[in-house]
């Protein structure tokens, strides 16, 4: 049987004790009742799991004994995914959630030409990433960063492989056939597609036009077969 | 600029007129107020699209003229997705919503022994499908099933390649190292997995395992990897 699985970002030091934060104690102790013995199971989101015993019941600052300590490095293959914010957000929250399920490694809202929507709610998303990361059961919490102007996300370095999903009929790569590689960024527009300039800047900068298959996405939709296609590939 | 697309199961014959639904004639009347000589487009769903000129404005049976008509050829593959019915409905309409943008061509919703919920509106259900398939300005639209129980859709014929997605540890294969295929039929289970009997009786029939990655996915997760891989394989 699966312990109660938590995130604790500052979690660290087998077989020390470690104070669960508010909402944690909170749930372990009040909603699901657990006393001093019981087990659970912490990770940091960075990669380590810890066997974690209730040594203190407290409603708000309950103390758990770390009792052991895995260690899983991160995917041989990084996917980092630049998608526009959504008019829709409950659609944007839904490829939060999909994407961490798949193991993605990174995600850069964009703020694009014809992007309808510009609220984030950075709380919100995170604890979609948190819920998403614990009930898959991995280790490794995506990296959420704040929107950044597409502009400014095409500049950022430090990818292998530069993707760009447009919807323009235009010679395109599948993502089968790509050369292997080791991190990948790929970008997804907005409904309505990037503008043609948009594209035209992306493909100045080297960045590869991909297809994600024959048929015609919603944006979310786009960003969660990118992340399926590439994470397989 | 894109004309205003419509489901009409029955429409047929070029040059010919035809009377719109209720539906669709409120929708063009009433909703977009179109005027006679206005152009829309309809879909019966089986590769046929109409360019259609409204002759008869009537907000419950307007008239059109089928002025032109082009047929689309269904994909090469067809992909066929058995899958465990939801507890949390709003998961599985949301897999039928994308199922269909990506492009499948069937839908099965299975009664596992583990399947915890059993309620299906199929107008609802079928309802979802006509939108994702206008969305995404496809000609053809999924065959969605009625229920049935996981050990009778095992035995449904007619599929050249027959896939298992489970999760229990097992030599499982890739999807992306499956011979060529032209259609396939993929099973998936719901929360909690099919169970040991239920994965023994597929292989004894000759169901091959395969893998949707190294995270454990919800079923619904499961289903659209599973497509996406399928189509792109």
């Amino acid at each position: 049987m699966t312990l109660p699985f938590f995130y604790e970002p500052d979690v660290a030091g087998v077989s020390s004790h470690f104070q669960l934060s508010e909402d944690t104690s909170k749930h372990c102790i009040q909603v699901l009742r657990m006393k001093a013995g019981s087990l659970i199971r912490l990770t940091n989101g960075k990669g380590y799991s810890y066997n974690a015993r209730i040594v203190e019941e407290d409603r708000k600052k309950a103390v758990v004994l770390l009792e052991s300590e895995i260690f899983v490095p991160q995917k041989q293959k990084k996917i980092a995914i630049g998608i526009s914010l959504l008019k829709n957000t409950s659609r944007f929250e839904w490829f939060l959630e999909k994407a961490t399920e798949i193991g993605i490694s990174e995600i850069i809202p964009l703020l694009c030409e014809r992007t309808e929507h510009t609220r984030f709610r950075a709380d919100r998303m995170q604890h979609i990433l948190v819920s998403a990361m614990l009930q898959s059961q991995q280790l490794w919490l995506p990296v959420l960063r704040e929107p950044i102007a597409y502009k400014t996300a095409l500049s950022r370095p430090d990818y292998q492989l530069k993707l760009l999903a447009h919807c323009e009929e235009d010679s395109k790569n599948n993502i089968g056939e790509l050369p292997p590689f080791s991190d990948a960024l790929i970008m997804i527009g907005p409904e309505g597609d990037f503008s043609p300039a948009e594209i035209q800047t992306a493909l100045d900068l080297k960045f590869i036009p991909v297809t994600l298959g024959q048929t015609r996405l919603r944006t979310e939709t786009a960003g969660m077969v990118a992340a399926t296609l590439l994470i397989n590939s």
